[in-house]
This record gives structure tokens, C-alpha cells and sequence, in this order.
């Protein structure tokens, strides 16, 4: 039985365009589109789904924080894999339309914040209205509900819109890293290039608690690819803290280090380890590699028996 | 000429709730309702208002990337007070619809994050539709566009909505806490009582670069109360780190580690030093009070011409 | 057949008073004095003595740099035991003799540093030679080529010498901690309350090796109870570092802590890890327990497959 | 009326080498000698003399307790210069002598201790004596009172003995380095290749104290180039530690540095910048320059003031 695939639809989303750029996906895969990341995390809880898609960070929006949520508070997924999907947003009305034309338009709020600037330049008068999604906010302008759309080229084509302006983004490059997760299972194989996602509540972020989390990580040579705080809603001023860093939980330094955290904090939930898709860009120093570990363990397993 | 303040309207939300909170608020004060973030901002560069109240985080949803960004990448702008509101909503309506009429339900989505778990309990058919603010949800319903809105109850009055349901959001207690920003100008006075908010930029993420920050902290027994990454967006993967710690920048343990930040980031902005509206719990250690930095800086003084 | 306990001689010095106190000291030992803290050393590396009792550091004279070298550059040797002696001296002479005779005062140079204030002030015009012992300073003055002898009592009867008088050292309480060596063996079984010595090379002391190496003491809350420095040889500004710390390599946090330290320095030798003669005064936050550490290795593996 | 300088005499002895090697040392400068560290210290301290060179540590024999003694604990001195000597002894004794007639050697115990391992080699049957200083030990050799002497070359010419062997030291290369003090006065300016010297007392060296003292240098990128423990006296196990380290105290990062511990330590005594004798082999890091803590001091002075 194939692999099915849940993800943030619908149809025409950048997320399916992340799905299927994942190196292995199988090739009867089957797609399961969902409405918003907790139904996406919740086909996967619940067996309806293998995996799914969700994403994680934008270059320019910054964190998804409902996927976040999911990770940090729901029932324990793991990331499995990670892909980036370059983002790059057209324009698009009913065939006819023309620019002058334009007096509403529709996107979901993270595809307005990428576009804002543009449209205060090109349509400063038309009104934004939020959509649930860019692909539907396309589905809505093919309705006639509103006279424009800000979404992905592809969902253009599935709704027969007509393309008024493309690579619309303020900001060039603009880069979503999306999660494939699953339920917990074994892990991915450690590739060399991997990266480590995990969340620590620390009690009271007083006497540089935070301070002495990264202190673990720089101690080993691990370098932090990304921190984000969270509330932890009980009160305000409380957080979780979510942590992304080089290296596989399988890895010596990497265990070690999250082993360390598991002491020292109040809690740790592990995420997963999983091949990156963008090159760390350093050689590890001697002192932090896989051999300097095992050949320090070997030695402490000897002086413990007095053998110096 | 009395001081305006600039707010996130429109009026009915909670931030005008803040603005009627802050401790030392001017009888003749005048309101200037503006329709998000930027806006407010505007206002404020442009001489428009003399203060601007925005919502810098909420205990449940977690930061506020519109004001975040803002305070990190738009002109400089000061963060003079702060205040914390309690979050409270209520469901309402046009006066004669039950609970049984309500087929759709709108509110921004910060606030539908906070009541989503009573929506799918209590109205689990109805569909969710984002507004640009509570207050004009309410307005919305009040013109027959939805049936129901989630909003501050003084929305649901100014709007002679009915309230179907009060407290309705799912974590009781959630806070949001706005922050004044001016333009550039003497800071408040220290109070023995303050935060301090900077942003940090490092070129690269590596070397434990923010472990190196936080010493910097921790080394003069500086509490952290926040910390947020925002992307640099430049490319994916590096980040602004916005750094809120107790104490004032006039204080010599802050001033001094902010110096120090200064030297060893690539970049350093400070965004204000000013009274905490909740309570710092904890004496400062002998060594980091004010007397033993005097202390310490007379002694250096002496040493340096040789009175040992 | 009975153990041989090497030690530095001859009969009559603190050495042998240091031994005599040892708690599990067997009824049938057999002493074995020998001339000098290598004799010692050699003694027990040629198996001529089963363990050698030798002086490690003193609470006014300071590290006894000879054994710090044996231990540092001989062949290896384990510390298995530990023994502090409280330090007084005698003045003595040839009975008849009075204050008013002696015009040459024999001892150890360590003995004499800290009997240089009595000395001064009691015989001012006495010229002081150095001897190779305490005790053979005693041997010498019954010999009559010396006028009197600053020693241990039992040196002072052993050589039926008269006390001129008692407790002339300047600091009241001084004390010398002794290490007893054996050759490389099974440790001593860890009791809670124990001592740890290690050697320590870092190839150049810049960019805060040292900084380093006492970082991954204290973060996992292993408190130093000695540091000293002896030089590299090869060239001046070159050190080895002596350091002691609480507890037992066996611990796990005292294994982890050294394993780290074999990866991060150009060298380290394990010295012993034994029971302390002194009690360790505090109690360890619950992070460094051994049940802390033995509860992460669990979790750790936990995760490692996937279980989170 | 000219410089008088005291030293660790007799003459013949490697610190009147040292003392003629001073570079800035005047053509009328008075040499005075003194026996032993605590007496040249007194001349200077009692005005006798200008300057007092003496012994602060060599190369094998690791640091000289008497020095660091004075220093720590006596009336305060000033270190203001540092020199470097070569280390190399000669075998010396009463013409016509040969090796096979040599029964007693005589010479200081820092000597000894250099050449033991010749000794035991050539001469091993020959007893050893020690002396005052391996120049009277000439002295007593000339007199007729020991077979031979290790001593510098020039106190061999003093007394008219003959070489048997030279450089004879175990260690080639051996380096004493001395150290110029008078009482406090104006400091040497900075040359920009200078060293600084101090001696920290930590109540209890426990919670990783003395790990704090050297983040506050790591975090300065100053290197420290020496640390040696001294006992507090007070009771074992307590210490004090001499720090020495690369800056001058009127450098900004030096400074700082020590006004933090002057704050975190019990007790910071300052013993001295002065131009190091030997060559600091590192450029600063950007960060840690003059130029960047005057540009740090300036933003912090502008952003007190609200310029931000």
C-alpha cells in the first residue's frame, strides 16, 4: 500500500510544491490535502496519513508559530525530513482584468506580508482581504468574490487565472523551509549533514538558564542553526525555547549535549534528527569529531580501571 | 497642546484598553485610532502622534512579528512604558440570535487562536472568517456581513451587539503586553524597577556566537526576560535576536554589557530602557549593584596611577 | 607477606607521623624510609615498596613541587589515599644547652619557612643552615655540628634532644596533606566522598584553554579543590595544570568531565581518584546526581530510537 | 644622585646577570646586594633602594614561592619591568681538582634541582650540600669547605675556581625570568607588547569561582600567560592565585577586566604592567582593540541620551 501524504492544501499551495520536490518521495505516493497545519498534524496522529508536510520558517515571515505549537504542545510527531521551497508570488485576476481594475485583493496574511510593499507601490488603493490560503484566495477571485489574487503560478493555472504581474515578493529569495513529520519511529540514519530539532522549558529564565543551555552546545562545537521562543501560556514572561542545531541525536557530541540539557532543564522534547538540505558549511575541530569522542571514551573506560 | 497617542484601532480594541491603563496618561490626552502596526508607527515617525501603543506579545500566541519588525527594521523608535492587559473575550451577536444561528464567526486571528478550542466545542459547524480587528468583526456582525463575532465586550457595546457567550477563551489569564514607543528622546528615568530591549545582530550563527551574548549577560547577573529571533532576510537561516533583560540602560551593569554587545556583534540596536509594569523578584548579588561597579571604577582609577 | 610502605625519611618526620595515621593502615606494615620524594617514587616503581607515602602540598609553604614533578613527568603512579597532618615544631639542642647558646639553627628549608618569624624574633643572630630533613637536622645537632634543630617532637627524642621550645611556628595550624602512591592498579572504590587528581597539558594558553578546561568542571558542578601550575620545560610561559576536584571518576559526572577534558587538551593524565581525609560541604544540585545522569543516559538512548 | 638598585646577591649569581641585562638601565646605577628575596624586598620597600630585582619563576623549576609570597603578602610593591636569563651552571672547584676528587657539591637547592640529573650521572657518589645561593657555595668551595660547586660561570672567575664542566643543567635552555619592583608609583606606559600581573582571593573556590575570574579574561580575548597558586595560610585547601596576563591595566579590555573582579573576587591586589620581555604572538581580535571599546564607550554615552 502506497504512502499517503498530508499537507497544508489545498492543491496549489507552495507546500505541495515542497512535497513534491522531496528527493525520495515515492512515486505512488498519494497526496492528502488539509485545511490548516493542525488538521495536517492530526491526519498523521490519528494513521490517516504516513507523513506529512508542514511548514516550519520563512526568510522573511519568520516562524509559523501554529506549527510550532503543534510540535512544542501536541502529541509527539517527529521531523523526519526538511525541504526549502523558494517562494515567489504572481498577481492573477479573471481573464479581462487589468490592473486599473483591481480594487480588492485576496491572499493568505503570510503571502500579504511578502507582497505588502509591492502592492502599496503598483495598487494603493485596493483593499486586501485575508484569505484562508493563497491557492484559495485564487479559487475566490475565480468566483468572482474579489478582483485579484496573490498566490503561487501553479494555482493560477488551476483556477484559469490570468497572470497580471509576477515575482511580486518585496523581498527576492524569499525561502520557506517546510517538516515532513510522522509518528515516532526510528530515526532517520545519521548522513554527516544532518540537523537536530528539540524544545527545552527551562523553570525560570533567571540566572542565565538560557546561558547555560547553549553553554552545552558551544562546549561541543555544536553550532545553533536557529532559536525560537514560544509562551509557555501558563503566565506571561515564561517560554519554551525551540532549538535547531547541526549535527544527529546519534552523533557523540549531539547525544551528549541533549543528554546534558535533559539534566539541567525542566523538560526536553526531542523533535528529530534529519539529513539538512542546505550544507553546513564548517569542518568540525579534531576535538569534536565522532574519533575524539570514542577514542575519550576508551581512554576513561581505562583509567576507571586504574589503567594509566 | 495636549499629547496624542497613536493606537491599533479601531476604538473597542485591546490596545485602547492598554492606553486607558497606562499609570501616568494625561487627562487631556487625545486618541488616534490607526488600522495596524505600521500605521501606528507612521504616526509616530511622521510627528503625527507624540506616542503610539502596539502589542509587543501575548502569553498564548506568543510575539507580535509586525511590531517586532518595526522596532528591528523600520526608522528608530523609542519604547518609553509598557503595560500588560488581560485578554478577555466574549461571542456576540445582533441582539435576537442564539447559539443555534450562528453559521459563521468573525475575529482577527490572534484572537480566533484564543478561542479556538471554545469554537470547536461549542460551535463546531460555524466558519471561521478573519477580520483586520476584533472591534471591526463586531462591526462587521453589526451590519449583517457575519453572524457572530469574538471581540472585547466593549467592542460588542459600541457596536449594541448582544453577548452570547463571555471568558470564552481557552487558556483563562492570557495577558498581552503593549509597548508606548516615541521618537528618540531623553529616556525615562531608572527606577530601580525597568527592562531594557536591544536587538542584536551577529554575522553568523556559529562559534557560539549568542552563547557569547548571553554570557555577556549572565557574567553581570543580568536577567534575560525575552528572547525572539526574527529573520535577517537576507537568506534563510540568520536572524536578528531581539533580547529583552531586567535593568536600565543608565545602570552600570546593563550600560556595561551593552557596551560589550556593541563590540562583539555585528551590530547593536537599542530600542529603550523603561519601568516594568510587572515585578522583578529578586535582590541583585552584592557584586552587581550599582555601589560595586562605583567601587570597582574608583579602584580602577587608582590603579592606573599606581596607588596600588 | 606483609605490605611495604616507602616514605620520605628518615624516622622521626611528619612523613612517618602522616603514615602512622593512616585509617586502614595494616598491623604488619613494614616501613621502608627513604632519602628524598623520588626515592620514594623509585622505591614503589621498582617494587620495592608496595605503596610510598609522599608530602603534596602544605597550608603555608604551598605545593611540594618535587612530588607534583614525580607525579606530573615519572612513570605513572596512582594516588590512592590521602592524609593531613597537623604541622608544630620544636626548637632543640643538646641538653644544657640554653637560647642564649644557640648560634646556629639546622632544618628543612620547608620547615624553616615556617618557623622564619619565631626564629627572627627569638634568635635573631642565630645563622640558619639547611638540612635535608627536619629529622636528620636533629641527627646533626646530637652530632654537635649545629647548635639546634627545629623538627618534629619524635625527631627531637629520637636523638634525646632537649625542647628549648614547642609550637614555634608563626601560623598556628598548619598542616600538610600527604598522597599515598601505588603503582597503577584498581582505584579505590568510590564513597561518596571523594578526590579526584589529573594532569592537564594545553598546547598554548591562549584563547582561554584554561577558561575552557575549568568550564567543563563547573558546568557540571564539580567543584575545584586545587589548581596548581608547574612549567612545560620546553620553553618558559609553557604550564602543566595540577588540578583537583571533588569526587570520584567513577561518578559519572567526574567520567564525563574528564572524558571531555582528554578531547579538548593536548594531554591529560589521570593521577587517582580516592577518598577524601576532609569533608566535601555540600550537597549537589539534583542535576549532577548520579541519578540525574543515569536518567539522561536512559532517556538519551530512549530518543535515539525514535521514542520520544 | 643615581639609581640604586637591590638584588638577590651575592654577586655572581644569575640576577646580577639579569640586572646588567636591563635595557633602560642607567650608567650610574648602584648595585646593592642582599641575601635572599624578603631582604631586597625590605631595602625597597624601606627606601634603601630605588629598585629590587628578583627571581619570579624559571623555566624547570617552576615559580619562586619566596617572590610571590612577598608580593602577595607583603607591603605592596610595584612590578615595572620584566627580563629573561638564560640559565647555564658550571661545575666548579679549587684548581688542580679533578672529577674523580669531587666528594661533596655544593650549590642553592634551585640549582640542585637543575642539574640533578648530571649530577647523578657524573658524580654519584659525590654528597650534596646546600647552599645560601649557588654563589657563596663558590664562596665555600674557594674556602675550602666543599670539593665543588654548581654555580653561573662569572661567580667561578669571582673566585678563581676552575671549570670542570659547563652547562651542565639537565634542561637545556633553562630561562629564569626576574621581575624589576619599587614601591607604588606612576605605572610604565603602555608599549603595546606589555604584561600585567595580580593576585586574586575567592572566599571559597567553589561554583566554579575561579572559572569565573577566567571568563571575565576569555571573554576580553586576554591570555593569560601565568596562573599560580599560593595557600591563603588561613587553613588548607584555601588559596590565593596569581594571574598574569598580556595588556597593560590602562588598556580598555584589561581595565574592564580587572574592575570585574574587582567586583566578583573577595580581594584583587594589582601588582603591575609593565613591558613584556618577550613577544606577545597575536594580533587582537577587532573586538577586543582600543578602537573598539572607545567606539562601544561613545555609542553607550549616545544611547543613554536617548540617540539612538
Amino acid at each position: 500500500m502506497s504512502d499517503r501524504y498530508a499537507y497544508l492544501g489545498p492543491a496549489g499551495t507552495f507546500t505541495q510544491q515542497g512535497l513534491l520536490s522531496l528527493p525520495d518521495l515515492p512515486p505512488d505516493a498519494q497526496f492528502v490535502p488539509c485545511s490548516g497545519v493542525p488538521a495536517v498534524c492530526a491526519a498523521v496522529r490519528a494513521g490517516d496519513a504516513d507523513f506529512g508536510l508542514i511548514p516550519m520558517e520563512n526568510s522573511v515571515e519568520g516562524p509559523v508559530p501554529t506549527t510550532t505549537d503543534e510540535l512544542v504542545l501536541g502529541e509527539p510527531l517527529l521531523v523526519v525530513r526538511e525541504v526549502f521551497v523558494n517562494v515567489t508570488f504572481v498577481l492573477c485576476a479573471r481573464p479581462g482584468t487589468t490592473m486599473q481594475d483591481v480594487r480588492t485583493v485576496s491572499t493568505h496574511p503570510h503571502g500579504h506580508a511578502q507582497v505588502r510593499g509591492w502592492l502599496d507601490t503598483h495598487l494603493p488603493a485596493a483593499q486586501y482581504v485575508a484569505a484562508p490560503s493563497t491557492s484559495e484566495a485564487a479559487g475566490m477571485v475565480a468566483a468572482g468574490q474579489y478582483d485579484a489574487a496573490v498566490c503561487a503560478e501553479i494555482a493560477a493555472q488551476n483556477h484559469s487565472l490570468e497572470v497580471l504581474a509576477a515575482g511580486i515578493e518585496d523581498s527576492a529569495g524569499a525561502v520557506t523551509r517546510f517538516a515532513l513529520v510522522s509518528l515516532p519511529a526510528a530515526l532517520p540514519e545519521p548522513t554527516g549533514n544532518d540537523r537536530t530539532t528539540f524544545v527545552v522549558h527551562i523553570a525560570q529564565e533567571r540566572h542565565g538558564a538560557l546561558n547555560g543551555v547553549l553553554t552545552e552546545l558551544a562546549a561541543r562545537s555544536i553550532n545553533l542553526t536557529r532559536i525560537e521562543s514560544r509562551p509557555w501560556r501558563e503566565r506571561i514572561g515564561e517560554y519554551h525555547f525551540i532549538l535547531e542545531c547541526e549535527g544527529h541525536v546519534a552523533d557523540p557530541r549531539v547525544g551528549e549535549a541533549l543528554a546534558s540539557l535533559r539534566r539541567i532543564c525542566a523538560d526536553v522534547r526531542f523533535i528529530g534528527s534529519y539529513p539538512r538540505a542546505d550544507r553546513q558549511n564548517e569542518d568540525l575541530p579534531h576535538f569534536a569529531t565522532d574519533k575524539a569522542f570514542h577514542a575519550a571514551q576508551g581512554w576513561l573506560a581505562k583509567i576507571r580501571k586504574g589503567e594509566v
